[in-house]
């Protein structure tokens, strides 16, 4: 049976292709399915069932029923020829009094035993196309929402992965006493299906084979709604590639025009020319406003056109009406880049969406790349190029350093500059609602950017899903630099009218997380969790492993560590036995030097340094994380020197931790000095270790590059 | 059947008492089981399955059998008479091989339909005593341990609470188009199994139920394994009561003797003296040092015996090997209350163990209440009693105020003080080892405490269960006051090997969790929720309902807290049209007045006025939470004193969030000057909504009162 038979269901509006047609599909795409008949009679449906041998099942067959069940169109466990009789002629008199049902016959099936149920879907989605689901029987899917995503097309280590996700995945190794699955096979199920999801992308929607039932030999597939597209998809997988052309115009820009400079205090257009020309950037900046010569000291033109030298950036803060006609007279000058400051688009719908529209097109007509319009500005840290719309007063400009941050939200811009003004930052791109220059243009572009080591993301959704996930994957494979994400909009759309159960999650985080883990990007849960991430990778070595060890002066916090721990994908390393000894041998009987070592309280800066050098050296132990109750008076202040000694020989990560007021904020920034991070919460201490062991494995099986 | 028939199986050393007797005893509880006879042959069990009707179960009955299905002692759906002959005849040859396992005979039942599954345990908990465990069907149980506990006795409001909290609890409401089973129903069987867990707690270790079929008009027990104690319990049911004698000696003592004092400076002995000898606390201070005539400036006496004068409290510093002999000296000198710092007690074992099982007696003996040892002190900062070893150079010493802190960690003890600095502190107890005064004296004691409006726990485990749990719910239903908790220490034993499914559970926090939701306690899940959480109750007026509304200048923190809200049990409040038509009508048309409001980076401080003015009258409105982009200038400062009137007005809680740099933190402190709370992390700003809400419920439907 021929793909093409989609295409034929499709053509005639059917939303649902008949059962027995989906299912004898999938089987030329490898999956195993019941021996069933068509019939059109109760008589021929007896003779199959004879045919078949008893049990069997009976389902009406019709391009239009979505919800059998609910129809009372099945009927299972027939056990003989007269129970076959009466469930068609039944069906037959039920169907009849809904003529908007076209019924095409009845499938009997043999009955398949029951074993372990998984479910498997395809999805259309919105942000990455075609995308797969895999999940443990139905109600886990439903209630428990245990089901793992990945995008098409996908590999045998792909879906070994899906596998490993799953909380439920006990149920296949045997659980109350039942044959394991081997995974292998599993795996290879998903693959098959897979397989036939990208073949057949144009055609569908959504498809749920569920039940599918496994047995250690096999599987059969018990059911298949394959819900097609409204029309045939030109092209269901988008292959859209990143631009960074111009992109260095926004953060080495020789030649700025600022459109809605204004002289008025507290005006976002005198903001931003404040932060442009009153600060450390050396470039020059043309302010165009129509009605003044001068603002803040600095020769204002009333016009683009009147500027007579060529342009690099246009920095916009007008009504953004206006901004295409701004757009239109910036070409005229040579610029082919583009900030548009100004909010008051999309999100309000009517001409002010349209005029976004307008934009997008008009920057590509023009050549010219657009960032905005919505957004708090571009700043380089290193060129000292600022524009953003909040004053030197009121929020601090960080120092160069090796973290670039892009956001959609120009408030987690504002704050992770700021929130990682020790760390120092490359590049600080807020984005805003994305008329042109998306995530994956940026990631592309600081993959080459030298005086970037780490990529810092909050998104709320993704432009294109495709784009990213390919783009970020490349990054992180070829110029190794770790993309951390942390995406809001998380509550599931919640459609309980969905018409699939795949299709429930449509959109759902749970896509994007199964996204971010095939392009090998580190998704964290949180604001502080993304800073947490960033600081780490951005100071300390790649471990090579997960095992934690750590030493406190203080027994709590350990406590709740190892609680995080698991759910973090860290183990708590056994130390070697001659670790031990060692630290047995030097520290009074009192201390415990198990992991967690204690040093209690009354433990000194030398005792710290011999415990994180016992740890060091232990070939069990892949991070290093002492943490501080700075606030006891035996723990002296040399422990500054000792962290940025053993920081200095870069044997493994340390990640420090601690928790407290002033005397503990100041110890926290002398060690951050020699780029040691102290965290102040312990989930952010466990998150960032947890980042940096993810790193490393990500690194030593880098994110394969698959095209359909 | 008398339950005594539990102390004869016990007193014949009997593990696990036989299937059907425990089904019987359970029947007379109300709890409905198969029918079903016991048999000692083939023949016979041919001729009780034929009583009973086809198909049947058979299951061999024994002290000594613990898992059935790994021993194939258990047949189920045999069709015929046949097949009972062989099951049986199988059954007997094969445990004959097995001599170590007294076969009593079989159990032939009826095969019950099958249906929605529960489990319902009972556990003899080491820190609660008899516990009562609900949880949906097997895997459920097993995989995703969604259970839900609460210490016994319960009433129906508990049970009902129980099912309320159980994830799959959709299964009960017509999943899959399957028939609703009444929660009323679930309900009483809970109580049912509660009241039998009740009356034989004497007995039981451990009880499975497992599982329980459940049917619109009924339920079936399918098996019953009851796991006895080793030997019977004389007093099952702990009934210790908070003993609050001597405890203001702690924090007001008129004269302190401080054994242990040091000249040297960096020793415990010195930093306790200093913060007792040179700050504010003006009771006398009698430091106690064999060597020295002076230490500090203050007259040193060689012994307790030299101190001619009564005394309040002793404060020991000493090695814990020789605190009884201080306790005994200082009980001569007249004191009742002893706070011993030193640590070093029961964590190492050997001696160290001893010693303090010694102090906990001398307590009992002299009458003489101890706090630790193993702590870093206690703190009352209306009196300024301050026994810290930490340095006033290095922790803060917060300002009198509303929460009195509790900690059995000194690490937290000592961080919580220093991060409620500006919400002020009642009294603080680092009860560290709680040789003698536990978490329910303390409670007992706060409740009558004038100073004291909230109180925050951190706790790893608690003294005496059952004396907390009652002694926080006489607390909170009497005095009003909240009790916060944070429980560290969750992850489960892990015990693979418990006996039973709900032995498994025992000690995690799935249990205390349960033992708080039934005290009225607020269980918080990390250090930042309890802080926020404390400050939120502190200053903030109780709300009438869950229902928050959201008004910011930046968009993006209101996505995440529209993701957190409903895990915290919050609901996005539906504003009034009129509501909208105000705000609408005074706002610029680009301004969103749904709920999150969105003023956009043009918000000005009047316009955040208008709309929290608009908020706090809507009627649909619980909570008002303002979200600041500080950073934004159009926002002026007059919003301090905005926010100032409306919590003079103490209309609704208001509580606020913002994050960022130095501007951020002074605005945000300006802000608290007025009471108003101002959270750095979108969780904790969630969390204290969530705390808020959680205790304006606790106060409608106060925790029972329940004596067994």
């Amino acid at each position: 049976m021929p793909i093409s038979i989609l295409h034929d269901h499709l053509r005639d509006q059917h939303k649902i292709v008949p059962e027995d047609t989906a299912k004898r599909l999938l089987q030329e795409y490898g999956l195993q399915i019941p021996r069933g008949r068509r019939v059109s009679s109760a008589d021929e449906g007896v003779a199959a069932a004879r045919g078949l041998g008893f049990p069997v099942a009976v389902k009406a067959i019709s391009p239009d029923i979505l919800h059998k069940t609910e129809l009372q169109a099945v009927r299972i466990r027939l056990q003989d020829e007269a129970a076959v009789h009466v469930a068609i002629r039944e069906m037959l008199a039920l169907l009849r009094t809904q003529p908007e049902i076209r019924l095409e016959g009845f499938l009997v099936e043999e009955m398949v035993p029951t074993g372990i149920e998984l479910i498997i879907g395809l999805q259309n989605d919105a942000q990455f196309g075609p995308v797969i689901m895999l999940g443990v029987g139905g109600i886990f899917t439903e209630i428990f929402q245990d089901v793992v995503f990945r995008v098409l097309p996908i590999g045998k280590a792909d879906a070994l992965a899906m596998i490993e996700r799953l909380r439920g995945k006990e149920i296949f190794r045997g659980y109350r006493g039942g044959k394991a699955i081997p995974e292998e096979q599993i795996a290879d199920l998903v693959c098959h299906v897979g397989h036939f999801g990208l073949e057949a992308a144009q055609y569908y929607e959504s498809i749920d084979l569920n039940p599918i039932v496994l047995f250690p030999e096999g599987h059969r597939v018990l059911d298949a709604k394959i819900l097609l597209r409204r029309e045939v998809a030109s092209k269901p997988i988008a292959s859209a590639q990143p631009d960074t052309r111009y992109l260095g115009k926004f953060f080495t820009p020789a030649a700025v025009a600022h459109v809605g400079a204004s002289a008025t205090p507290g005006k976002v257009g005198n903001i931003v020319l404040d932060s442009l020309t009153q600060h450390e950037y050396r470039g020059k900046i043309f302010p165009v406003n129509p009605s003044r010569r001068e603002i803040l000291g600095i020769k204002s033109y009333p016009s683009l056109e009147a500027i007579s030298e060529p342009v690099d950036l246009v920095v916009a803060t007008v009504d953004l009406l206006q901004v295409p006609q701004v757009m239109r007279e910036s070409a005229t000058r040579g610029a082919h880049a583009m900030l548009i400051i100004s909010g008051g688009g999309k999100e309000l719908g009517g001409e002010r969406a349209a005029v976004e529209q307008q934009i997008h097109e008009l920057s590509r007509r023009l050549d010219m790349r657009v960032i905005g319009p919505n957004c708090i500005g571009v700043y380089d840290a290193e060129s000292r190029f600022d524009a953003f719309f909040q004053s030197h007063a009121r929020m601090l400009r960080p120092k160069a350093g090796p973290v670039a941050v892009l956001s959609q939200s120009g408030t987690f811009a504002a704050s992770l500059v700021e929130d990682l003004a020790r760390v120092g930052i490359s590049k600080m791109v807020s984005y805003g609602n994305r008329v042109d220059v998306d995530e994956a243009d940026l990631i592309a572009f600081l993959a080459d950017d030298p005086a970037t080591k780490v990529i810092g993301c909050y998104v709320e959704g993704l432009g294109d899903g495709r784009k990213f996930l390919t783009t970020a994957a490349r990054v992180i494979r070829e110029a190794q630099k770790p993309v951390v994400i942390w995406k809001s909009g998380r509550t599931p759309r919640g459609a309980r009218a969905a018409m699939s159960h795949t299709g429930f999650f449509g959109g759902s985080y749970a896509v994007y997380e199964g996204a971010f883990a095939q392009a090998g990007v580190l998704a964290v849960d949180s604001y502080e969790e993304l800073l947490a991430a960033c600081k780490a990778l951005a100071w300390q070595p790649i471990p090579r492993g997960n095992r934690i060890a750590m030493v406190s002066n203080g027994a709590g916090p350990m406590v709740t560590a190892i609680d995080l721990s698991g759910s973090y994908g860290l183990e708590v390393a056994v130390l070697e036995e001659a670790t031990h000894t060692a630290m047995a041998a030097q520290l009074p009987p009192f201390y415990i030097t198990r992991n967690p070592v204690d040093v209690t309280g009354s433990g000194t800066a030398r005792e710290y340094q011999l415990v994180m050098e016992a740890l060091l050296r232990d070939s069990n132990v892949d991070i290093v994380m002492p943490w501080f109750v700075f606030q006891d008076t035996p723990l002296e202040e040399d422990i500054i020197s000792y962290l940025a000694e053993f920081h200095r020989q870069r044997r493994k990560p340390i990640l420090c931790g601690g928790i407290g007021g002033p005397y503990t904020a100041k110890m926290s920034a002398a060690i951050e000095e020699a780029q040691v991070p102290v965290y102040h919460s312990i989930q952010g201490w466990i998150a960032a270790a947890a980042s940096l062991a993810q790193w490393g494995r990500t690194l030593e099986r880098p994110p394969g590059q698959k095209t359909p």
